[in-house]
């Protein structure tokens, strides 16, 4: 009987997801874009201030210790960069992608102009949305975040980080596009890499913030759509000497 | 001896203000966009609520009185549409225009595209950067205002309101831009009315909207340059059907 419940819940579930899948291609058919539905999944680890001296090290292009592990005899090891568990695993750079895909089933996506659909935007913080995006020979990791910067006032944070080092990051540009009812919201900037840790990134504001007023205009029955595009360009090529 | 004081004192202003004028034109240079520096002013009247009951009479094509004065005898008469003083006046909407530039000093501006630069942003709020912009056989309020929607949290907030009716304002779309330090920043919406209340539309969070640490990241110098274009479009011409 237990078995039959189960199986029945699993249809419910696989229908559901169908179902958005479904909607979320129809919104966007128009574009020919490929849409990726993603759940949230509630933040088990939510550590602001973990990577607060992370930074500079990265700036020397040294490989910082994003967890406080009690000793790291290879300076080449990277930690686990997943921003919602606390994982004791570090190895190269070349086999984070794996370790995210394998142990935190992250998915992964390909193209350059992809479109991440997040449901259940009204799941309380700390939430997050994740997943990776494989494009122009790279991978990035997709960091969507609704968290209480301001107690009681949550807001939703996104950001994208390349999965490598900070002066490969410096050649893309992504984009992150919101487009609903009469009203467009653009992000550009250049990704950070996932050495300076998503935490930072999201504490210092530096990316498309969204307060909640905001995110219901452009959310579509409590899913928020968020076009995605990676460009390699050195400099923004409109953008003025400022 | 004070005559001398004010005329040095105000000797001093304008070499601030060609200053910044340059700082800006050398800034914008490179799109040939005409700029225009715009000091901040203390909102002397505050009040988010004023217009709760405005929107839903406005949206059945009356004119609905935005302060709550006694008696409005014509109904075609419309109140001030100046955010900063609480101001008796009435008159018809073909008026409003010339009260605002005569009676509270807003400036006007003609072109397309023009560069809005706001200054002093660290003023505290409540603070409200305002101009008007005529372009397209139309005049524009654009407002820029620094409130604490959250007390002890500020946050920028930007429209722009047509000086007309709701469906006059339905043919445009007005985008404002902000591009600085590799990173930028779009906003695109159909106006609202001046006769729907800036306060409604920036407590309803239906505007461009900037966390502090943002704004700072696209200030120069404690002053900030939006970019701003009207076209128009009834539709977004690239929004899928969403």
């Amino acid at each position: 009987m237990l078995f039959f419940t189960q199986c029945f819940g699993a249809v419910l579930d696989l229908i559901h997801l169908r179902f958005q899948h479904y909607k979320a291609k129809r919104v966007f058919s128009a574009a020919g874009q490929l849409v990726c539905v993603v759940n949230p999944t509630h933040s088990l680890k939510y550590a602001p201030t973990r990577c607060a001296a992370a930074q500079a090290s990265t700036e020397q292009g040294l490989l910082p210790p994003c967890h406080h592990h009690e000793a790291v005899h290879d300076p080449q090891l990277v930690p686990c960069t997943c921003p919602l568990f606390s994982c004791p695993w570090e190895g190269h750079l070349e086999v984070v992608v794996s370790h995210l895909r394998q142990t935190h089933r992250i998915n992964i996506l390909q193209g350059a102009e992809i479109v991440f659909l997040a449901t259940d935007m009204h799941l309380p913080a700390p939430t997050d949305w994740i997943i990776m995006h494989s494009c122009l020979g790279h991978q990035f990791l997709l960091v969507l975040r609704k968290q209480e910067k301001y107690e009681g006032h949550p807001q939703f944070f996104a950001t994208m980080m390349l999965i490598g080092t900070p002066s490969q990051a410096n050649n893309f540009t992504y984009r992150l596009e919101l487009n609903r009812n009469q009203r467009r919201l653009k992000w550009e900037a250049t990704p950070r890499s996932v050495l300076e840790c998503v935490d930072s990134v999201i504490s210092d504001g530096d990316c498309l913030v969204l307060n909640t007023s905001l995110a219901q205009l452009f959310s579509d029955n409590g899913s928020l759509a968020i076009g995605i595009a990676i460009t390699t360009s050195k400099v923004h090529s409109a953008e003025a000497e400022m």
